[in-house]
Protein backbone atom coordinates (compact mmCIF):
# COMPACT_ATOMS: atom_id res chain seq x y z
CA UNK A 1 0.00 0.00 0.00
CA UNK A 2 0.88 3.34 -0.85
CA UNK A 3 0.99 6.74 1.93
CA UNK A 4 1.25 10.04 1.48
CA UNK A 5 2.51 12.17 4.76
CA UNK A 6 2.64 15.58 5.04
CA UNK A 7 5.43 16.42 7.77
CA UNK A 8 4.85 19.37 9.58
CA UNK A 9 8.61 20.72 11.25
CA UNK A 10 8.57 24.04 13.38
CA UNK A 11 11.52 25.21 15.93
CA UNK A 12 10.27 24.40 19.54
CA UNK A 13 8.49 26.93 20.85
CA UNK A 14 11.34 27.76 23.42
CA UNK A 15 13.81 28.29 20.95
CA UNK A 16 14.79 31.36 18.94
CA UNK A 17 13.93 31.85 15.39
CA UNK A 18 16.43 33.82 13.52
CA UNK A 19 14.90 33.30 10.33
CA UNK A 20 11.24 34.07 11.23
CA UNK A 21 12.44 37.06 12.95
CA UNK A 22 14.48 38.16 10.00
CA UNK A 23 10.96 37.77 8.32
CA UNK A 24 9.12 39.79 10.41
CA UNK A 25 11.25 42.94 9.95
CA UNK A 26 11.08 42.30 6.28
CA UNK A 27 7.17 42.44 6.41
CA UNK A 28 7.84 45.31 8.63
CA UNK A 29 9.56 47.40 6.15
CA UNK A 30 7.45 46.25 3.17
CA UNK A 31 4.39 47.80 5.02
CA UNK A 32 2.75 45.13 7.20
CA UNK A 33 2.87 46.50 10.68
CA UNK A 34 0.19 44.85 11.19
CA UNK A 35 1.62 41.37 11.66
CA UNK A 36 2.78 40.55 15.26
CA UNK A 37 5.02 36.95 14.95
CA UNK A 38 6.44 34.92 12.26
CA UNK A 39 7.85 31.41 13.02
CA UNK A 40 9.13 29.74 10.12
CA UNK A 41 9.65 25.37 9.95
CA UNK A 42 9.66 23.47 7.18
CA UNK A 43 7.01 21.33 5.62
CA UNK A 44 7.82 17.75 4.02
CA UNK A 45 5.73 15.69 1.64
CA UNK A 46 6.51 12.08 1.26
CA UNK A 47 4.85 9.28 -0.73
CA UNK A 48 5.70 5.67 1.32
CA UNK A 49 4.99 1.98 0.65
CA UNK A 50 4.23 0.16 3.64
CA UNK A 51 2.05 -2.81 4.43
CA UNK A 52 -0.21 -1.07 6.80
CA UNK A 53 -0.68 2.68 8.48
CA UNK A 54 0.99 1.65 11.34
CA UNK A 55 4.45 0.24 10.04
CA UNK A 56 4.37 3.51 7.78
CA UNK A 57 3.64 6.02 10.78
CA UNK A 58 6.49 3.77 12.42
CA UNK A 59 9.38 4.41 9.83
CA UNK A 60 8.14 7.59 9.12
CA UNK A 61 8.47 8.65 13.14
CA UNK A 62 11.89 7.17 12.64
CA UNK A 63 13.26 8.87 9.51
CA UNK A 64 11.96 12.00 11.34
CA UNK A 65 14.03 11.88 14.79
CA UNK A 66 17.09 10.34 12.24
CA UNK A 67 17.17 13.14 9.07
CA UNK A 68 14.22 15.51 8.65
CA UNK A 69 14.19 16.99 11.85
CA UNK A 70 16.31 17.55 14.29
CA UNK A 71 14.19 16.83 17.70
CA UNK A 72 16.94 18.98 20.12
CA UNK A 73 15.43 22.24 18.33
CA UNK A 74 12.64 20.92 16.44
CA UNK A 75 8.99 19.43 16.99
CA UNK A 76 7.36 17.68 14.67
CA UNK A 77 4.18 16.05 13.73
CA UNK A 78 2.42 14.20 10.12
CA UNK A 79 -0.56 13.35 8.72
CA UNK A 80 -0.56 10.26 7.01
CA UNK A 81 -3.69 9.42 4.46
CA UNK A 82 -3.85 6.51 1.53
CA UNK A 83 -2.19 7.82 -1.49
CA UNK B 1 -9.07 41.33 16.09
CA UNK B 2 -5.36 38.84 16.64
CA UNK B 3 -5.58 36.09 13.60
CA UNK B 4 -2.70 33.09 13.80
CA UNK B 5 -2.49 31.95 9.99
CA UNK B 6 -0.86 28.77 9.10
CA UNK B 7 1.45 29.64 5.76
CA UNK B 8 2.07 26.06 3.43
CA UNK B 9 4.38 26.83 1.18
CA UNK B 10 5.58 24.28 -1.38
CA UNK B 11 7.23 23.88 -4.99
CA UNK B 12 4.71 23.89 -7.89
CA UNK B 13 4.66 20.36 -8.74
CA UNK B 14 6.07 20.88 -12.13
CA UNK B 15 9.23 22.26 -10.64
CA UNK B 16 12.33 19.94 -9.67
CA UNK B 17 12.61 20.36 -6.00
CA UNK B 18 16.36 19.33 -5.44
CA UNK B 19 16.57 19.58 -1.74
CA UNK B 20 13.57 17.03 -2.18
CA UNK B 21 15.44 14.73 -4.43
CA UNK B 22 18.38 14.99 -1.87
CA UNK B 23 16.48 14.24 1.10
CA UNK B 24 15.11 11.09 -0.80
CA UNK B 25 18.61 9.54 -1.39
CA UNK B 26 19.07 10.28 1.77
CA UNK B 27 16.83 8.59 3.27
CA UNK B 28 17.69 6.01 0.87
CA UNK B 29 21.16 5.70 2.28
CA UNK B 30 19.69 5.39 5.87
CA UNK B 31 17.92 2.10 4.68
CA UNK B 32 14.47 4.08 4.17
CA UNK B 33 14.17 2.02 0.99
CA UNK B 34 10.38 1.97 1.15
CA UNK B 35 10.31 6.17 0.80
CA UNK B 36 9.58 6.95 -2.83
CA UNK B 37 9.42 10.84 -3.12
CA UNK B 38 10.22 13.94 -0.82
CA UNK B 39 8.94 17.17 -1.64
CA UNK B 40 10.06 20.19 0.66
CA UNK B 41 8.24 23.72 1.51
CA UNK B 42 8.21 25.79 3.96
CA UNK B 43 5.31 26.03 6.51
CA UNK B 44 5.00 29.59 8.24
CA UNK B 45 3.02 30.44 11.48
CA UNK B 46 1.89 34.22 11.79
CA UNK B 47 0.16 36.24 14.07
CA UNK B 48 -1.24 38.93 12.41
CA UNK B 49 -3.62 41.68 14.18
CA UNK B 50 -6.73 42.87 11.56
CA UNK B 51 -10.34 44.18 11.83
CA UNK B 52 -11.69 41.11 10.55
CA UNK B 53 -10.94 37.68 9.09
CA UNK B 54 -11.39 39.25 5.49
CA UNK B 55 -8.46 41.78 6.04
CA UNK B 56 -6.29 39.38 7.81
CA UNK B 57 -7.10 37.33 4.47
CA UNK B 58 -5.93 39.69 2.04
CA UNK B 59 -3.11 41.03 3.78
CA UNK B 60 -1.61 37.79 4.60
CA UNK B 61 -1.95 37.09 0.14
CA UNK B 62 -0.25 40.27 -0.25
CA UNK B 63 2.25 39.21 2.31
CA UNK B 64 2.87 35.59 0.54
CA UNK B 65 3.08 37.26 -2.96
CA UNK B 66 5.38 40.07 -1.75
CA UNK B 67 7.54 37.89 0.47
CA UNK B 68 6.91 34.39 1.96
CA UNK B 69 6.63 32.62 -1.15
CA UNK B 70 8.08 33.22 -4.81
CA UNK B 71 4.88 32.87 -7.02
CA UNK B 72 6.94 31.68 -10.16
CA UNK B 73 7.83 28.58 -8.66
CA UNK B 74 6.11 28.07 -5.42
CA UNK B 75 2.36 27.45 -4.50
CA UNK B 76 1.27 28.50 -1.26
CA UNK B 77 -2.23 28.16 1.18
CA UNK B 78 -3.29 29.32 4.13
CA UNK B 79 -5.45 28.29 7.50
CA UNK B 80 -6.93 31.42 9.14
CA UNK B 81 -7.99 31.16 12.87
CA UNK B 82 -8.71 33.34 15.48
CA UNK B 83 -6.50 33.75 18.13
Amino acid sequence: MKFKAIIHIMPRPEILDPQGKATLHGLHNLGFSQVEQVRIGKQVEITVEADDAESARASLEEACRKLLANPVIEQFRFELTEA
